[in-house]
């Protein structure tokens, strides 16, 4: 926890927060904070600053707060995913909340189990749990959006065309000796693009699916001969494309 | 597990290998392979290639092999990283399997708590189970060494500077603002130069090390505003670089 994120429920004046549970265990147990210490803070999808321990209790604290610095520029890079198994969808949550995108569509894919809709870790507030986790990592505020698509077709032919509009459409597909593709060269340097990226599942995405995301303007990109693993991939093709 | 990878003990004749326990287990329940069926293999530290199944017994497998392709190329990147908590110890050995890393030295900080080393996590057996996942994962055979060093300063003294020889050598540093460091200009690309990089533990590298670091030739890059996890560094840094 490099920041710790306040919510409007935590306010009890505009500049004082009462902290209990998890940040409270946090301020003493791992920052072991003293009273007039100022700790890293920000408000949810508002304004970063410092909060200064002003009462301290069996379990709660208090900080008088000062918020004044803007959050980190957010990535110019939304996410179209094809759902994971609940321990690596978690570990993408805190991932995309930590590297700075703030929209992320989940998507079905025909290699998608079906029973993974079903999952607990789809629950908002076990998302919410691993996005906040992944803006304290990283000392930012703004809470990324979640969207789920449960069927492919519809989406791909109604929604993705103008959710790429204005951006460079990129899905991430394994090479192909006939068809060698690589990151598109205007990429390869420091971009700030805005970029859709699509990660398909593990299973990979079918020759179908590929077509018709090819078919609406998608670039396929190859990430090597190496298959990286889905919550690999995001830091991977986030540090080569920005 | 996208090639199955084979080990000395596993050979009944030159191109025959019998394979039991989570091996078999794979190719019996997940991929559902049938008499006569190719199967991605590899041999540890040797070549990749086809397996194609020849018998199937309750308890073991029989493959007989065609071998004769190159594993690929291993990444020129040589990690000097602070020993890290046991889970994402774990993680990190996977992901430099995985990415192509061929030397990791874990290296002791003042920040590393010292109690880590003797996590057992540090034990053999443990770390070749990561390493070995890692390979199968991104299909390839070369086994990563893994070396440790308890010591901070004889190393970066006496052993670092010929370890750095002829590589670009790179210590991940956040960002101070009164001297805003970067990505070396000549790195930004996509370059095939030699790197060691060198990532300190989750609360950062002294100002004692840093300077040690910095006195035998290592610059700092900076990752940026936002704080990454350290197992995301890896893919992040690997993506920037290559």
């Amino acid at each position: 926890m490099n920041l710790i994120l306040l919510f409007d429920l935590d306010f009890i004046t505009p500049t004082r927060v009462r902290l209990t549970g998890r940040r409270h265990a946090h301020i003493r147990d791992i920052l072991k904070a003293e009273i007039g210490q100022s700790l890293t803070v920000g408000q949810m999808n508002g304004l970063m600053g410092q909060g200064v321990l002003a009462l301290k209790e069996a379990d709660a604290v208090e900080l008088e707060l000062v918020l004044n610095q803007k959050p980190p520029q957010a990535l110019p890079l939304t996410l179209v995913l094809a759902l994971p198994r609940p321990p690596m969808f978690k570990r993408i949550l805190f991932s995309v909340a930590m590297l700075g995108v703030k929209k992320i569509i989940v998507l079905n894919f025909s290699r998608v189990e079906k029973s993974l809709w079903n999952s607990s870790s789809l629950q908002p507030s076990v998302i919410q749990e691993q996005l906040v986790l992944g803006l304290e990592q990283a000392k930012d505020t703004v809470m990324p959006e979640v969207i789920f698509k449960k069927v492919f077709k519809p989406f791909v032919q109604d929604e993705l065309p103008s959710l790429i509009k204005g951006t460079m459409p990129l899905v991430a597909h394994p090479h192909e000796p006939q068809e060698p593709l690589s990151f598109p060269h205007a990429l390869s340097g420091n971009s700030n693009q805005p970029i859709t990226l699509i990660i398909g599942p593990e299973g990979g995405i079918t020759e179908y699916e590929f077509q018709r995301l090819k078919s609406i303007g998608c670039h396929p990109i190859d990430l090597g001969p190496r298959i990286l693993r889905t919550e690999s991939v995001l830091p991977y093709v986030v540090g080569k494309l920005f």
